[in-house]
This record gives C-alpha cells, sequence and structure tokens, in this order.
C-alpha cells in the first residue's frame, strides 16, 4: 500500500507539472498512439452519494487536442475557458472544438483534435487514437464526470517526447476538478453558477473542506483515482487498425483496499 | 413545400440504397473530410412526448468507420450486431469498437474508426474528421437517440469516391431506425428485451402503426429529418486545424414548417 501511495503521488506530480518545454523535440516526424480511457468510479471505491439512478455514474465523450506549449486546453488554478466550462457543466464540446479550431489557424499551436465515445457506468473503457508531431508533442484532454455540478478528469500538457524519441508507453491516474463555475457540492446538486468565476482546483478527499462534498472522505489521505488514462505508442508495422491489443480489465478495480 | 418533399425522398433513398460497389474507386491514394452531425430534434418538429427532463432530447457519442464493403456496420432489415445493440441501447462503445477492431485485423475491411462528442440538446452539432482511402471508401456511423428504448441515426456504407475522385460535398438528411432489440414503444420506455431480437427498421411516422409509439404521426406523409450529417472534403492545402470554416447555423431548425 505504501508503493502504490508513492506511485500515485509520482504520477499525481507528473500530471500536475508537466514537462512543457517542447522546443527541444527532435523525435521522427509524426507518431501515433492509442488512448484508453479507464473510468474506475466504482461504489466501492467512492461510496459516499454515488449516484445510482437518472443518470447513474458515468463518464461523458473524451475531448482532447495535440498541441504545442503556446496552448493550453486547461489549467490547474487558472480559470476554464468558456468552451471548458459548457463541457465540464453539460458535456457540450462545441464552444470547446471551436476554441481548438481557432487556436490552430490562429497561431498553430495546435496539430489536431481527437475525441471518444462516452462510457455509460463509471467503471468502462473508452479509447482513440492520436497524432502527435515534434512542433506538437503535449497532449491535453478533459472528460467530464456525470452527474456532477462542473466537475471533470483530464490531463494538461503531457509531453510525449523525450528528446530524440517518441515515449513508448505511459499511464497516468487521474483525479477530479472542479472547472469553478458551478458551485454545486454534491454530483446532483442543482445548477448554480459561481459568479465571479472561480480558478480550477483539484478535488481532493478534505477540499472543498466541507463534509457535504462527494468527495469529502476525512479517513483517507488520499482519494483512489477515479480514472486513469494509459497511451501507447503504435508502431509503423501496425498502422491502420492493427493496433496493439492491450488487455486492460474493463470492469475491475484494484483500487479497492485503499478505501476500506 | 413539394420541393423539399421531393428532396427528402431523394436523399431518404440514397441513404437506404447507397452505392455499394468501392471496387471501382481509382481515386488519389487518401482523402480527408470534415464530418459534421446536426441534431434538429426540436420539440416543434417532433412535439409528441418531446422529453425534457432526466434526461432531455440529446444525442450520444458519434461512432463511425471507414471501411470496404466487405464489412458493414449496421444494415437495414439485418439483425444488429451486439455492439451495435450496446450502443443504440446504452450508448455504450466498447463492444462496437472490439467488432470494427476485429474486423480490421482479421479481414482487413477497415481503415479507421472515427467518433466525434455527444450533443447535450436536441439540436447541437459535433464535428470530427474522418480518412478514406481508394480501397476503404466506404462511411458508416451511429449516433444513439437519447432517450429511447433503442433507436439511433446513422448511415450505412456511403460511398465518397466517385471512379477517379473523391466526392466534394455530400448532405444527407436522416431518420430514426430501431435496432430491433428492446421492445419499447416510447422515448422514455422501461427496458423490455425483444425476444427473439428483430432486424433493424425505420421508424417512420405510420411504423410501428401504434398511437402510443413516439414517432406515431397519422397526419404526415413523412417525418421531418430528426439529423444531418455533411462530409465535405478537406484540401490538402489546408490539412492540420485548418479545415473550412462551414457556416451551419448551430441551433435553428428550417424543417420547422413541415410539420405545422
Amino acid at each position: 500500500k505504501v508503493i502504490w501511495t508513492v506511485l500515485v503521488a509520482i504520477l499525481g506530480y507528473a500530471s500536475s507539472l508537466p514537462v512543457r518545454d517542447d522546443s527541444l523535440c527532435s523525435a521522427e516526424e509524426l507518431a501515433k498512439y492509442k488512448i484508453i480511457f479507464t473510468g474506475k468510479w466504482s461504489q466501492i471505491a467512492f461510496p459516499k452519494q454515488y449516484p445510482l439512478y437518472r443518470p447513474p455514474a458515468q463518464w461523458s465523450s473524451l475531448l482532447g487536442v495535440t498541441h504545442s506549449s503556446d496552448y493550453s486546453m486547461w489549467k490547474k488554478n487558472e480559470y476554464a475557458s468558456n468552451g471548458v466550462r459548457d463541457f465540464a457543466e453539460k458535456g457540450e464540446a462545441w464552444v470547446l472544438m471551436k476554441e481548438i479550431e481557432e487556436a490552430g489557424e490562429k497561431i498553430q499551436s495546435v496539430h489536431g483534435i481527437f475525441s471518444a465515445p462516452a462510457i455509460s457506468s463509471g467503471t468502462g473503457q473508452t479509447s482513440t487514437e492520436l497524432d502527435v508531431h515534434p512542433r506538437h508533442p503535449l497532449v491535453s484532454f478533459v472528460v467530464r464526470i456525470v452527474p456532477s455540478p462542473d466537475w471533470f478528469v483530464g490531463i494538461d500538457s503531457l509531453n510525449l517526447c523525450e528528446g530524440d524519441h517518441w515515449v513508448e508507453e505511459v499511464s497516468v491516474d487521474l483525479f477530479p476538478y472542479d472547472a469553478g463555475t458551478d458551485s454545486g457540492f454534491t454530483f446532483s446538486s442543482p445548477n448554480f453558477a459561481t459568479i465571479p468565476q472561480d480558478t480550477v482546483t483539484e478535488i481532493t478527499c478534505s477540499s472543498p473542506n466541507h463534509p457535504a462534498n462527494s468527495f469529502y472522505y476525512p479517513k483517507l489521505k488520499i482519494l483512489p483515482p477515479i480514472a486513469q488514462v494509459t497511451m501507447v505508442k503504435i508502431k509503423k508495422s501496425q498502422l491502420g487498425l492493427s493496433a496493439p491489443i492491450i488487455n486492460l480489465p474493463a470492469k475491475t478495480n484494484e483500487i479497492i483496499d485503499s478505501v476500506s
């Protein structure tokens, strides 16, 4: 359990402070990755107020972008864009897609948008493929937590380039964030706009420090990861759909014992 | 109104009987398209039992595939696969994605999967990009109607290749289909498995011929299209994200008067 906690701490650190300097990437022209998102939002790991009906716990579509350091989709402790607000509050992707397209046209900071289908339960999987490029080696994405006021999980500017080569495989544990645009405290809170808008903050087992909060677990030191993402480089010989078959467990949750 | 009806009839014919012969495609190696899906499921166009709450009318993620005539994602009057059943009933894409990947590995009949984010209302838009290839010039996709028992809209094997060139732009009106796996009659019917499973059938204003059905409008000759899809070829000079900006109206519904 100690090892697991250390691992989570390292991964949490890595995902909140990614290597942002993409100027030194000298890897080959284009790399293709398979990205697999795994929901770990089970009733056993997160028993408090676990949503069972109308709607039950589930995940929105995944919306992501490959980009340079000139662009940022979302960032901890900064204000969410209108597009991220619409996505985090309602799962509505249109404004966010337009923002990304405009960044691609104006400052050439975006290589491509990618998307993966929604997951109709708290613990399923979804996947898609993405391309990175030496000038656009960073990956960001968001997935809305459903139901919730404006909560999401995601990655901000993870660099897949390591000097002269592309990372073979990377997995990151994901924890919930609050987009700072709706003041609801629980998964099924009614809409209640936060005015003025707050910044994006991580939700932990002790913050917001209020017993009513759906993720408030005073006996825990750290929340179990609510999701995980894995990106695996697809070999050139496997282009097309012959992507590596990854046998990730579809409906299990290895972190169950951390809550007991 | 007559012109509009004729247009719909032509488009409906085109989408139900696509050109399936992809053996003659001699177009250039690869073409990239932007695909824009527009929901037209408004309360004005479809007043009967229009879902307003828990959940309100909306569209699932779009899941699509580019392929050869050796593969079929779904087909009118044939049985839906397990993957299409899961997707049409629950919006769960995992099994369908696995089916598509297996078809790509075993019989090389699939070029790629694509996906676009869900739409949180009946009348919004979503989009993504897709690649076609002379050996895989056909496009199929499905979008679940939410809420519904097992109803969806989609395209089956639309050929984007015309002999030695790729189609510049194509729009198709979409009408609801029943996956044949759940016997619910209305948008919010409880789950009630159809045993034995029925084939995929188009839902019209008179079929199923029962007043309780959500799409039963005995005074209409034809339902207004519940959605529309447009595919536009992206010019080579516009690769990356500088796709053509298409100013489709985001929240309007031109077919309103057809119901009055």
